[in-house]
């Protein structure tokens, strides 16, 4: 029963089926950063533009860190498209992708536990030490996020205290991936036990609405604004 | 007499020819930097590191993704003093150089049209597919303007709707020299249309003020801002 | 009198001290980003993201640059940690941190001394030009604050001609670097004078409140916002 588990996760695991999970992930962080871009009244082009960094940008840094050149974001046209698709659904449709927000935001939970999981693998793969690995999992995770809102001249979101959690879930992924490294243990299973870790913490951190702790004594101190 | 006309134009887009243009096209971005940064109330090395950083992000950001490192903006002498001329004037004349904004606007616009077709010549030169040399020339052109905006700290005006088209015209440019390669046609000729397609492109543009449209519905829906 | 003098500036520049300092400089400078983040009311995680940006940024760019990857921010584990340290202390006493306000300027003028002439000595060591290594040297020292600053939503201090002078300490000592290469003279005592001369500068920057000019006629103007 266990080794047909195994075999099942193993298929599920495959590089075609990575690469398609790696395109949803994908599709819905450019969802993401498409509708910031309804928001700040950007025009079709500045949409585009939007979705493709928020998407890419992860992991273009993460490339460009480990010396990937080109990186993948530039060699597979099916990461190039995708964006592009998700910026028409959305210019076409964005009231009705608004109302499903919810459903955005599960999906880029989902997207955010595979990228930090990938990211380590990849950048462990490239020879970087598991602290490194880890870390560079978490920035492909979020680092799409953070320059989509540099580019819509706001604060990023993953740095605000009124923000859900959003990088300790990745860190948690990431970390638990480094582990299985550190002990050989780095199997299809365990990888998709990270995905999903990381996943439902994400997801209860928007259910519970679950934040991090500002400064000590910030209550007193006298707030710039 | 065809002859004679394709002659002019291979001593037209010989190296040293090229290199003049592109030291052209750095110079009038450097030119819209180091205005912007006059306008934000920059000191004046705030207006050196924002002309340095429009003219040579684009580029910059091209060379680290297609591994061509150092960069040329590291390796040329003349990509790092250009922009430092810029400076100078804008420093003492920039009353001038406003009340001549036209004037700049067109080079910028050439700037465009050169730096698009530059960039997706050299991405392909590098192994990348079509369709990523044609995004990297649209970067190659575009990327200097987008990093000045954000250490501007303002929305990139690439984005916003209510700017006249700006990348469209280096999107068609671009395109046209991938087609041109994909057909076996690149030749100075053809490139040469290319730029001048994107330049013309870009003075409509600001002649008719040409803009994209925004999201379906976008009337009805609320605007956050 | 001398030869011992030599003697003990050559211990004083060996390389573990050298990545002592190194290690110096990345506290102050995440120190520095770790308090804006406390400004800006982050919460924990973005107070460390903030950190280990302004501290590892300006060297991450640089090591992109001359295509040392993985970059020394991502090989050196003390390098990830050190930010995290400087977290930690900010966290549980930042109205402390901040009323020693003056001695974290002190420690960051240190750090910009330091960083300017590593940058440019590494440059230099990977085959750039004394003016690319130079410019690079700077860009190094300066580049995290600018990072700090974007990601804060802010109009990066070293633009702002209300600020007091940071570059220019920076361009100096890596200038100096950059004519000792030239001459041979580079020696452990060299980049120690190229250190404190950068420092001293800053400090006397801070002291005497020295700015740059900005535009010719600016009084006259009109100012856009």
């Amino acid at each position: 029963m266990l080794g047909e588990n195994e075999r099942v996760l193993q298929q599920l695991f495959s590089p075609s089926v990575l690469h398609t999970l790696d395109l949803i992930g994908i599709f819905v962080f450019a969802i993401s950063g498409a509708l910031l871009a309804v928001r700040k009244n950007f025009d079709v082009f500045g949409i585009a533009v939007l979705a493709e960094v928020t998407a890419l940008g992860g992991g273009l840094f993460r490339d460009l860190v480990i010396g990937a050149v080109p990186p993948a974001a530039f060699t597979d046209l099916g990461y190039f498209v995708t964006p592009l698709l998700a910026t028409g659904l959305v210019f076409f449709l964005h009231p009705h992708v608004e109302r499903i927000q919810t459903g955005v935001n599960v999906f880029d939970a989902a997207g955010l536990g595979l990228f930090c999981v990938v990211g380590t693998v990849k950048a462990h793969d490239y020879g970087l030490g598991l602290t490194a690995s880890a870390c560079l999992g978490l920035t492909t995770a979020v680092g799409g996020g953070v320059l989509r809102d540099v580019l819509a001249n706001e604060v990023p979101s993953l740095l605000r205290w009124d923000r859900d959690l959003y990088a300790v879930p990745a860190v948690v992924g990431a970390t638990m991936v480094a582990l299985c490294i550190r002990f050989d243990a780095l199997t299809p299973f365990t990888s998709v036990l990270a995905v999903i870790t990381a996943f439902v913490l994400r997801l209860c951190a928007m259910r519970y609405h679950w934040r991090a702790p500002r400064a000590w004594h910030r209550r007193s101190a006298v707030v710039e604004e």
